[in-house]
């Protein structure tokens, strides 16, 4: 089988590691490809003059599969999830765990959000005032509405799974976004732990399992910092 | 074949409105369940309770299809596309459809943060001063952006459509994202006109068609108002 390719920015987590963390549980042959030399210019020649017939990535990540060329996050991993068994093949399943990616997907937009309320263009920096408007709305309404429905998702399902019965790609995401919220607002987190026993216990056996921990044990594990979605401002933990 | 039954808000286009113009673009048999008698509390209702073995629906839009409950606009796309005839089969073109539906998501999201920038359940006068920071970005950078990158895959395709050779999803939700900018940002996009030619023309035929025309032309279309989407505040509009 053909190796995959995942381009994104190298130095941090950010959209990419939710395809790594599906990668490495799979154990599958991939490429980091922009963390090799000139990688980043080559993610960029790759993205203005993509194979005939592929779109532009519109931003990374992107995945370059043989002859075809996937970006966007959710939908790199509703086409990796049969292919890495990383969910049940039927139609069913597969638009349940697509459908908690895009939520995924929703929830990592309005993080980022929080330290970039008016201007993506412009640093943390130059728009604090408004960030913290943002992020008193964040941590007090959405962290718990989204995190909310998670759980609940895992109480109506067999209580361990987001998808059927055995560990997804779903399942993985999810324990990015505890591991990143714990990581960006830890006040809020510790506040909302009591509301969210089955989200939390699915992020410690995400954590446990052999491949997932070596991976987070490696350093192909880039740590959070404040340079990608998930960024650690006291100021803005509420 | 089932009846399809959308629910999303009454009132607005919002985010519904993608999906409405696919089923009538297909002439499909389908009911815009919520604007019925009762309709917002049996929606309500339905996402607390949806059925055994169904997500709750983070949020409207979400289509009933036999015992199916699917949520996320692009998701709903994704599974009406081909039972509609309205994107070619193979695994490649539903795979770029969707790429580019998730685009639009985006841009829909960032659409929405021009007019509430801090808090989402706050009202859009609370927050004027921040909405002008965004919408001053979103203007200048974002627009262009975006929408150039449709221009580009209508370059790169047949010049025409934006998958395959035919009318798709995609290029129904890319008429409506142009008819929406240009509610709401008239001035922005009387300056991006020249260089989005492909994508105007797009606008112009997908409009003349006679299904989309004859809704167009129905009260099943609902204005364009400021409780959507796309809303038309003159002091946002650069």
């Amino acid at each position: 089988m053909e190796k995959y390719e995942l381009w994104y920015w190298p130095g941090i987590q950010g959209r990419g590691e939710f395809v790594r963390l599906a990668l490495e549980e799979a154990g599958a042959r991939y490429v980091d490809a922009a963390r090799g030399p000139g990688g980043v210019a080559k993610m960029q020649k790759l993205m203005r003059a993509p194979p005939r017939g592929a779109l532009e990535p519109f931003a990374p990540p992107f995945l370059r599969h043989g002859k075809l060329l996937v970006a966007q996050t959710a939908e790199i991993l509703f086409y990796l999830g049969p292919r890495l068994g990383l969910v049940p093949k039927d139609e069913a399943s597969r638009l349940r765990a697509h459908e908690i990616q895009l939520t995924i997907t929703d929830y990592v937009a309005e993080v980022h959000d929080t330290h970039h309320p008016t201007d993506v263009s412009k640093h943390y920096e130059e728009q604090k005032r408004e960030a913290k408007l943002r992020a008193r709305a964040f941590t007090k309404d959405r962290i718990p509405k989204f995190l909310g429905w998670f759980e609940r998702a895992l109480e109506r399902g067999d209580g361990e799974h987001l998808v059927g019965r055995a560990t997804s790609y779903a399942d993985l995401s999810a324990f990015q976004i505890v591991e990143g919220t714990t990581y960006a607002f830890p006040r809020a987190m510790k506040r909302l732990a009591k509301r969210i026993p089955r989200l939390l216990a699915l992020r410690d056996r995400v954590a446990a399992r052999p491949k997932v921990a070596a991976y987070l044990a490696s350093e192909r594990r880039l740590p959070f910092n404040e340079w990608g979605i998930f960024r650690h401002y006291p100021e803005l933990d509420g």
